[in-house]
Parts: C-alpha cells; structure tokens; sequence
C-alpha cells in the first residue's frame, strides 16, 4: 500500500483530470512564499463531493497524503505536499450553489475566488467582505482563518463560515453547522475545521455570511510623523466604537515604495487609510470623528474621498502593497512575518521590531490591519543568499517571540502551514498535544495534509 | 476505585468546603427546568485552578463523573449530575483578575456572575452585553454558548470569548486562544470548548471581549396587526444593516400576560421591543429608519424613548417575561421551547407553530430574538400532569423537527444537555459521531459531565 498503488486505483475514475506531468505537478509543488517547492505525486480536480470522497477513502486505504488545492496564494507553505502524494484541485468546484438573498448567506463550492463571488452577487445587494488582498479561493480562506483589510469591521473567516460540508480522512462526508445565525447544538465543528488548513478534512462546500452593499462609502488617508501617534490614535478610534471598515497604517518606507510603484507622492511618513461604510450622514460622521481623533495626535493632513473611482484606485495600490515594497530593492523578495498582538502592545511591537531593523543589514517595510493589532513586515532578501535568509529568519524569530511575550500570536491571519510550527508549542504549551490528540483521532493514519500544525511529522 | 473513594480521598484536601448534606447535594441537582432532577453525591467550592486540576485528577484515577456548577440557571439539564459524582460549584473563584480597558477586555473566573461583572465594569466606560437574562455566570455562559437579547448586535459567547483556562478531564491545564484579536494559529480550541457544556474540560478562566459603552440609547416599542407583519419589519431591518442592540417580538398572548405582570397597558398585539446604541445622531437615525420600515409593514404605531428609567423599566420587564407568561395560568410552570432558523423561514415556522396551538389543548405564549431568527414557547403546564407534560414534548419536538426542516438548529442558545440530546442525530448527522470521537479522545474515562451532548451514555 503506497502513494503509486493508490494513485494506480484513482486514474481510471478521474482520466485526464488526474495528471502526472512535471509542469503540473511543479505547479502545485509551492505556494507564494519562500518554503522550498516539492511537487505532488500527482494531481486530481475532482467535480463534486463524492469525488472528494472516493480519494479521500482510497488514500486512507493506501495511506497517501492528500493536500488541497485552492489557488496557492498560502505564504506559509500549507499546500505544499512535504510527503509527496495527491494534490487536489478544486478549481473545478467553483460554483454558487445557492443565495440566499433574505438571509444574508450564500452556499458555495470550495474552489470559488471572492472576486468571483463579489463579482456574482453584485445584483444582489450583497457583498463578501472578507479581503485578504490575494484572490484567494474560498475554501483556502476558510482552511486559513484568513482576515485582511476588513476585518476590523467585518471579522474574519472564523465569523464569516455558517456551516460547511466536509470529507473527513476516511471519505465520510459530514455537515457541520447551520443557515441559523446561532446555535448551541453540541461542539462547534465549523469552527474547529476553519483554519485547520486541510490537516482534519477536506472542505467541500460552505455556507457564508454576507453583508450589505453599505449605501455609502468614503476613504481618508491621514500621515502621522511618528509610528507611536499613529497606533494611538487607531486605538482610540476603536476604543470610541467608530465602525471602521478598515484602518491600515503604512510605514514611511512603505509609502516610499508606494509612490514609487503606483503612482502616488505622498509625504513619506507612517501614514493611515481608512475606508467608512454606512449611511451618508453615518459615514460623514465617521470621518469627522476619525478626524477629530486624527488631529488630536498630530496628524500631518486628513484626505478624505467619496469618489469612487479614487477609492478604487487607492485601494488596488494598498493590495499592490507588496510589490510596491519589493519596489524599493530590485530583485528582492518578501520575507512576510504575521504578529498580532492585543491593541495596547502594539505601538510597543512595532517600535521595538524597528529597534531590531536599525541594526539589521536588511530593510523591511510594515503594513499593518492596525485595528486587529496585526502587521506584517516585507523583510527584503535575495532569496538565493543563505547568510540573507538566516537574518530574516533570526529577525521573522524574534518578532514571533516578541508577540508572545505581548500576549499575542505568531500568526494573525497567514496561518501556521510549514513556517509557523515551530512556535506552536511556544504558543499553545499544552494546548499544542491537545490539537495532536484531535487530529489523530479525526485522521488515524496521517494522510490529510501531513506535516503541518500538529506535532509529529 | 469508586465515587466514593474519589470523595474520600478529597476531603481532608478541601474541609468545609466538600459538603454531602442533603439540601446542599439537593440543591446541585436541578436547575430551572423541568428535566428530573439528581443529586451529586458530594459539591466542592473551589478556590484555585490548582484546586480544579487535583478534583479532575483524583476524579480521572477513581473514575468519579464531574459536574461543573455556576448558578443552575441551564435551562436542558445540563448541570444535572445524572451517573452522581461531584459537583464543582464556582461561587468561590468568581473574582475580576484583570481589566485592559485599551483592549476591551477582562479576565475572569468563570464563578462571576454577569451583573457583578458589569458593576465592577461601571467606571471603565466599557459592559459585557451578552444577555441572557438570567444573572448567570460567565463560566456557566460559556459552556452553554449562551446569548440572549444584544445577540442580534454584538454576537453570542462564541464571539464574545477571545481565551480560556481549561483543566482537562485527566487535570492537564491548558491555555487556548490569546488576548489578540484574531489568530490562524492552528486548531480554535476556544470555540471547541465553548459550548461544551462541561464534557470536554472544565473552564477555570476566561478572556472575555468587552464593548464601549453608547454614546446615547434609546428605546422603542412598536405593535403590529400580525405575526408576519412583525416579523417581515425585522428581517427588512437586518437586511438594511441596522445595527439594532436590541430587536424582540412578544406575541400578543405574552403581552396580556406582560401587562398585568408588569403593569404596563399595550395594545394586546405582536409587539417589537427595540433597543438602539450609538452616536446621538446615529441612534436618531436608526430609530427613524425602523420607524419607517415599521410602517411599511402596518404598524400601529412606534413608541419611543431615550428616558433612562423608562427604559429599564421596559426591559426589566422584558427580562421577567417568563414570569409573566406563566402568570397567564395560575400555578403553571414553562415548558420553553429554543428554536432558530434562517430569519427567512422565521415566519413560517412561528405561523406554523401556531397552527399546531391552535389543536392543542395548552396555551404557550411567544417571545423572540428575532433578529437572529430565535424564538421561544413558553408551554404553560401543571408539571405534576403527565398528560400535559407529553403535550408539551408533543409540541416541542414538532417545533424542533420544524426548525431542522427549515434549515435551523433545535437549540438557539439553551444548549444540548439532557432535553435536546435526543435531536442531536438528527441535526447533526455523521457529524455527531465525529462529535463522540472528539469527547472520547479529550475525556477517555467519560468522568466530565458524562449523559450529555454526545452519543453513547
């Protein structure tokens, strides 16, 4: 019983949509981070759940490795196949399957993107809010517990997922939750699979929340000249209940890069963007009081938009943000870290993070979800320079350990995939073998993307 | 090794505060419903998470079941020691252990009860919303996933508890979740634990998300010719994003039953009570935007008010509608019913329910969080009649299977425990097993509060 022997059994049920070609198989062998490639044995785009099943009983059979595929936009290796075996495709179980306009939800394929999805519930009303930058398929996001730039407002893919249907690691399929807004029928599985990227099931159709198309939307950008102004007046725009939709500090590095790749000239300091939903007159009042707030910390400037056609193009440089980093050192590729600390610490995070960059060789421009307490460096290295890539190890360790000690968490919306797990027992002490013993007892043989989250291999 | 010998080999280690009398053992062995009850064999106060850890592994090695205890206001059983044991009563660890007003949140002991907690939040400008009515502890909420009235705005305990101090079933004490606002970093534990009802660990400590307190509240009540009328309003309301706080319907039955209890003179009709939080202006605006929608479903007119004491007089009011309810039958006592559904179907499955009232012989009035699609019956019985109390479980599980039928859960925020554990296969499916497979692994003796949730004994 092995990978071949299962793989053998598998091909003639799924014909030209198992493939076993280098091309392919290189590209399901990494994702958009920098962990080293290795391809899957092959690679299967099942059409429906009982496909997902049939592969799911067969490689619990055969003991083969299968890790889902959504669209390998990860940044911590978690579809990376380290034991070889079957990547499964879901590009093919794509589809709306239900809206539910009255409720506010929609049921979904796995390997829907949330462009896709905006782009077809726009008659609706409705939209997904959930915006991690990359077009990211549902079911990744879902395997993720990925957040963004609204999450702030919205919460993350741990509040967005109603329900789901999931093949477990023995092909039994099961349904976890409901349409119901609330319950307190028994554990909730939905929120255990949310962000068990792959490792306790495979996820085969969720139910998501929408929201309203809110009836007015206006974005400000306001600079500060010191980072700790910044972070403060963030913190009393949450403390105050303001309903921002989104609150991103750049640093001035940032905006450097910024300007540079798409065509801004702000003024190089940490610099806030903010987006406002809500009623007209509500928005209005958002702003003013975010304003207020603002200039009570020495804000440089408050530039507020309704425009939309500003906002859209202020918010696609915001996503264009890590290539605008890359910008600033050609050549170079984003080493990302993921802190995420409570609110009050994180003033304090990034300015000691800015203590370890002063006497690194290194740059590494900041981004931050700030009303999250979460941020990300760009730690600019040559990838093929081992000395360049142990600094950003040593720099990526020693953030990781700060937000710790900070109360926080290594991973606030990246997830722990292959480049995290080495904090997790730092971070959970005993709750880590507890998660051990639940995968272990939901996958008895190990063959659900291994080698990721749990201890062991 | 027996429940008797954990208990002796326990008593020299906590004294007075072991007790076997039979008012205090009779006292552990209800809460507020009509499930049968029995008694523990012995009730401990503990003073420590230490304290916790020594009972669960003296319990562990004896093979001596573990009830945890807040105030026996569970609803389902669930604090009910029905294979006898120990009943872990938190009244002793009930302390505030820290407060970060900057992050808006509190860590507590789960003994403390939501009012005390809330007075000792008075000056720190931040409350704990999450309302069940009861005066519950924070402990016991948590293992019920509990919500209430403030659910449709600020989310239920799932969202409410951001970290947990749990003893496990063989005295491990783990830590799960963090004080930061979002993580990806692996398995949620938390949101494992909560709604466990005590089965997978003991909770001994809890992080808790808190809000601002408003700017301005005020509230309103607005009566309707019909149930549908009533209820079309509301699902207008949350579809248009009105942040409600508050959003109940009384049906007309709880109104006759309210005015006489309460002294209050409504128009005998389906009635919504509504609270709003905000800005002075945004409360403004939310109120009229409702007012307007209140009327385009008929109406009979939108009484409100920003008067501090009339308020708390309507929703203490609203807070003793159990009493008032049962008041409509001298010497009855509730049977209550916890549907939710999708807030599509909330109509049909209210209109429905009243079909089948209309057949039977007992009166049960109506009164819902409606805004989450949750609604409950209060069948009024003489609980010594047998015929009456088949009645009512007649009607309940019509009510239940028409909340799985329309999409919903049979228990919006009172729990499994031992009354709605008979639902649990069919709500569930192949996912209560994998719910029995997570419980036997966390709890492989079956000594924490064994009978409820989960398949088998």
């Amino acid at each position: 019983m092995t990978i071949e022997s299962a793989i053998e059994e598998l091909a003639p049920h799924f014909g030209d949509r198992l493939s076993r070609t280098a091309a392919v198989r290189e590209q399901h062998g990494h994702d958009e981070a920098h962990h080293a490639p290795k391809p899957p044995d092959a690679v299967i785009w099942p059409r429906s759940t009982d496909e997902v099943a049939l592969v799911a009983r067969t490689c619990h059979a055969h003991g083969c490795p299968i890790v889902p595929w959504g669209t390998g936009t990860s940044l911590e290796g978690q579809v990376i196949p380290v034991q070889g075996g079957i990547s499964l495709d879901f590009a093919r179980m794509d589809q709306v399957l239900a809206v539910h306009a009255e409720d506010m939800d929609v049921v979904v394929q796995p390997g829907i993107r949330r462009k896709q999805l905006n782009e077809y519930l726009r008659d609706t009303g409705l939209f997904f809010p959930i915006d991690p930058g990359a077009d990211a398929s549902l079911g990744g996001m879902a395997a993720t517990r990925a957040s963004g730039t609204c999450a702030v407002r919205y919460g993350t893919m741990r509040e967005a997922v109603l329900a789901l249907e999931v093949v477990m690691a023995d092909g039994r399929v099961i349904r976890t939750g409901s349409r119901a807004r609330k319950s307190s029928a028994g554990y909730d599985l939905t929120k255990l699979i949310v962000g068990s990227e792959g490792t306790l099931g495979i996820i085969t159709e969720l139910t998501i929340r929408l929201h309203g198309v809110p009836e007015a939307i206006s974005a400000a950008t306001c600079a500060f000249i010191g980072m700790e102004d910044a972070v403060n007046a963030v913190i009393q725009t949450i403390q105050m209940g303001v309903p921002v939709a989104r609150i991103e500090l750049l640093d001035a590095l940032t905006i450097r890069g910024f300007n540079g790749y798409s065509g801004y000239d702000m003024p190089e300091h940490p610099t806030l963007f903010l987006e406002f939903h809500g009623s007209e007159s509500g928005v209005a009042e958002q702003a003013e009081t975010v304003g207020e707030i603002a200039r009570d910390h020495g804000c440089l400037g408050f530039d507020w938009t309704t425009n939309p056609e500003e906002r859209s193009r202020l918010w696609q440089a915001r996503h264009d943000v890590y290539y605008a980093q890359q910008s600033l050192r050609k050549g170079s590729r984003g080493y990302v870290t993921d802190a995420c600390v409570p609110i009050s610490r994180l003033a304090e995070a990034i300015l000691e993070t800015a203590e370890d960059l002063a006497t690194s060789p290194l740059i590494a421009p900041l981004v931050g979800h700030v009303g999250d307490g979460n941020f990300h460096l760009a730690i600019l290295i040559d990838p093929t320079d081992p000395v360049e890539v142990a600094e950003a190890e040593r720099l990526g360790t020693r953030i990781s350990e700060r937000a710790l000690r900070l109360g926080g968490t290594v991973t606030g919306e990246h997830g722990v995939g292959l480049g995290k797990r080495k904090f997790m027992q730092a971070e959970h002490g005993d709750a880590w073998a507890v998660m051990g013993d639940i995968k272990r007892t939901l996958d008895p043989r190990g063959i659900l993307n291994p080698g990721k989250i749990v201890p062991g291999n």
